[in-house]
């Protein structure tokens, strides 16, 4: 599309009823701020140039709306004067002459890009003005899509409507597509004459059409024009976005046992038979390779799991964790910034911080590379075909060598080298009868306790 | 409301279907018994005596029953001869003139205050009886509440129901208000003459019209008056109950991620622009400040969690913990009965019991505090600013002083002063080479054993 | 019956909507391949002798069909022209002069007994084809099953329905038994003259009424004769099985808080009055006693869990974990291959696995049982009423005695007679203000990297 187009949204709500210490356009939807939702779909669609319009925490917005290979700017809107005049609030920008001006919203965060082109694509074919509409089985309370000849001939509030416009389906979400040459004067024209005084850019569709202009309504699905007021909504929308990704996942080739208990974030890239069990919670930043198997109960953020490998039940991957082919981490291991090498096995009650684990290592249950000191972070370097013993402290820094054994209950300060054997850990000591002695004795101060009392 | 009234509730079924050890109305909803949510609803409507109709488990269901500020008596109903009988069977108490009888269910615990006031405003208002209905999209199998120029005229039992009546969607809820004055003559004069050989509560509808009374029905929302039979419906109790209480929290500026996923207790207590992730318990009696987060796979029980703090996630709080604002409890960590201070730390697969930590003291990944000889408990305080090595075992009753360090893997059995470095490990011993030997002896034991299969 | 009955199975599919390296057959429902629950569905219906027509993977399939006391050939299907063709495939087995064929679908996996009953029943009363269908909502693009007095006439396909014949909700499943006499003979005459060019087993329909031949529809529920051609549409068929089965164990009196989050296997077993928390996934081979507690965030696997026992939150038990009695595992704790005695607790942060702990033992938090030393396994057996310390490491093998007392942070490399009290750790120093002077030390190095960076 050759056409320049620059995007106006709108993002200065005060959202009182989110009862939120931010912007509602800052809540995230799958781990990222509804306003970056709207701009990747703005950016999707082909549009380079924004205007954001922004009232509270605007530099917070405007920080969250930024994006690599987007002019954004911003305009404050000082004054709440409806939508019309939200929109005007940009008028230097939109006085630039571009092609096309579109009309998105920070709090419509499910929008895709094709609607948005569907628009400028009207646009493009002649029409002056562009309603995306939708159709809804619950259209009480929308402005609804007045349609004569392929026009658009109004947008009909609920209050206004006869019977049989009511019976209409087909509703007005608020965005829109104008002809950028024509929509300055169209917005300047729009007036305040109404029950509360506002400036509604729904009146553009009179104005056009008063002018001879054409006005049309292109279609998108319900689902991305839905809005949010309050926290509920917001759930609903992270609903509908994690069931429209889980969808796209599992029809891609990835098997959810119970895709409703899954939930990814905005970047969670899987690939084809990558097996995902129930309860399987993605922070953002998280690549699963084909083939691989997250079991439940997995909390994974910042991590990269390699083919064949297999994490959890009950497993905890932190940013830097990197399991490499056939790598397994499991019950009640967490792991952070370290690589598990192939074949490398973590699997009970284990801390792996900082680390490098070599190719088939196996580390014992209850280990725990000690990687902090109070203020400073340290390094363990685990080689190949070791052998960590069970509830051992890896005290960084600290190298383990190629096939070393360490054992079990040891408490390691000092390198090892490969195939030797490292101990630190006292020598077992045996009092024959006093575990007897011990119990009646603390019996008896139980028994006092309780007399005292 | 000056209006004395005495509300009874019948709590005697056998309640078969539930196939259970314990009268259905025991079984908790929301942590909390059925009955115990009936009471607290009559309580909020300003009703403060009831008598109880028990059955099955009579004691246990009384002392479910009872709440601070109410009079609450019980009546043994030792036949099964329908639900007006059932209620005559609180006849002395009936009898002592009270202005209004409301009549609930044990069983139908969702019922909140509005309607029961409702329904006494109407015996106010002049009615003699007072039936509270619900509509339903399926209204088959329940009677339908037929109603003429704003008076119930009749319960059509869908059985007796004309093709007309049975398209009726108000139906019959079974909860009732009754004027006190002429409540014990209306249910003495209920007689059996049916099929079942019952004596229907249902039937005052019909004797208070013959008597030139009132009638007439309130409404009340359909999942209010939910009942249960088998636990199948017990669990959508559950549900609805849940669905209800999220909402409130999200609407007051809680968020949650999925909701569905969050389980609350009836007591648990969440402010504003806290952050409730996936996958979250609360048991009885937590508190949640505004801001703190819990992340998903967290469990909490009897546990404060102050502003700022963050749980899990992985972190199980049990009944006494204590997090002070900025405190963490993270990754396959348990609390329990211990003070966590201002920015504290405990990350990592850690048991805290019985303990004290100071702010900003970091522990280290896999201590446990050795609280229990096998008869008794004992405390372990940490002060401020101190450092727990990893896998340090705090043998309890011991004290660390402020900025105390504990050595990684060092087990703690005497006090520790301030700022003081405490070891208890033994010096790491080297055997180059002897990891190789025996991981070949080890190799040769497993090709013996099979050998020998 | 004494009719013998010859199942035909189509199992050939090529699945390439599935993206999956295996075939879709194989992909497990409650944590078994889809063919292996038709195959158990149609033996429940006393069906002895099966052929399963094969394609993709046609071993693996053929493995995951075999039933015990189940006749179960192969036939390999090398061209796919149509389901009419398929069923040809197995004309040998056809020919051998059944009583009754059955036709059944690998990827239908919902099917009971209960329709494949009545379809034999119909053959039984004289009907030479009975077609399975099923009601729904949403007829669109199946065929739909046009029936007169009580015989159905055709089975119309959407595209040649008449607007009333599009009306009808009753529906064709593909499912469909025959008179094992006529069928070979039907099947020949399937023809191929059609768009498609492909051999269509409806047509045995038309076929058979032709010859003057009776033919009738039975019903079975619209959720048995779900199929799936994606994965998204694989996860509905998990979500209506688990739905199914959790109703039933409810219903049978076991109590599920949030039924939704709780995930069953195929051959989970639980028992009246126990208790399933939210969050608890049940792999294979799993039997709960009644009265047992599973709490949330719990994962079994192979194991037993007796009357009273408690199980989590977050606890783990794999293969060979079996709970006596009163026994409880806990917080964090994984347990394999091991016998946990009668009120025997492991409640914080432990492994146990390859062992036996007796009655009322109490394992502290944070104890290991060292079973593996990189070759071979080893056991673990602790006594009756025993205490092993916190943090203890317990190298297999080994035996410690009844009431023996293992101090806190321990490694028992050796065995411990009973009421012996052994200790294995090293004595407490103490290095007073030395702390401080490291922890100044590491603040300075921490100052030192930042100003070289």
């Amino acid at each position: 599309m050759t056409r320049q187009c620059l995007a106006v949204v709108l993002a200065a709500g005060d959202s009182t009823r989110m009862k939120s210490s931010m912007s509602k356009v800052l809540h995230p939807v799958a781990g990222r701020p509804m306003i970056a939702h709207v701009m990747a779909s703005i950016a999707a669609s082909g549009v380079s140039d924004v205007v954001l319009v922004l009232g509270r925490d605007a530099e917070k917005v405007a920080a969250a709306g930024k994006l690599d290979g987007m002019a954004v700017d911003s305009v404050l809107q000082t004054e709440r004067l409806g939508t019309g005049h939200a929109v005007l609030t940009a008028r230097e920008a939109i006085s630039r002459g571009y092609d096309d001006i579109l009309v998105a919203y920070g709090d419509v965060p499910l929008i895709t890009a094709a609607p948005l082109k569907a628009a400028r694509e009207a646009l493009a074919a002649g029409a002056d003005v562009v309603v995306i509409g939708f159709h809804t089985d619950n259209p009480t309370g929308y402005g609804r899509l007045l349609v004569e000849n392929g026009e658009l001939v109004a947008i009909r509030e609920e209050k206004d409507a006869t019977d049989a416009e009511r019976a209409v389906t087909w509703c007005n979400s608020g965005l829109m597509a104008i002809n950028g040459k024509k929509a300055l004067d169209y917005l300047k024209r729009i007036g305040n004459a109404n029950a509360k005084g506002e400036y509604y850019l729904t009146d553009v569709v009179e104005i056009a059409r008063a002018d001879g202009g054409r006005v049309v309504a292109v279609d998108a699905p319900e689902s991305e024009l839905t809005g949010c007021n309050n926290r509920a909504e917001l759930a609903v929308l992270e609903r509908i976005w994690q069931e429209r990704r889980r969808h796209e996942l599992m029809v891609s080739g990835v098997t959810m046992i119970a895709p409703e208990t899954v939930f990814l974030s905005h970047d969670t890239v899987i690939g084809q038979d990558a097996l995902i069990e129930p309860n399987v919670v993605f922070g953002p930043g998280v690549t699963v390779e084909g083939g691989a198997v997250i079991h439940a109960f997995s909390h994974l953020e910042g991590a990269h799991v390699a083919a064949g490998a297999t994490v959890g039940p009950f497993a905890r991957l932190r940013p830097g964790a990197n399991l490499a082919e056939g790598a397994k981490v499991g019950n009640f291991c967490e792991v952070k910034k370290a690589d598990i090498g192939k074949g490398a096995k973590v699997n009970h009650l284990t801390y792996i911080g900082d680390a490098t684990v070599g190719a088939e290592t196996n580390i014992g249950a209850g280990t725990i590379t000690c990687n902090y000191d109070g203020v400073n972070k340290h390094e363990t370097i685990i080689g190949a075909g070791a052998f960590i013993g069970s509830n051992s402290s890896l005290v960084a820094p600290v190298t383990i060598g190629d096939g070393a054994l360490i054992a079990s209950g040891s408490v390691i300060t000092e390198d090892v080298p490969a195939d030797a054997l490292a101990f630190g850990r006292a020598r077992q000591e045996l009092k024959p009868g006093r575990a007897k002695v011990i119990r009646e004795r603390n019996l008896a101060i139980k028994a006092a306790k309780k007399s005292a009392q």
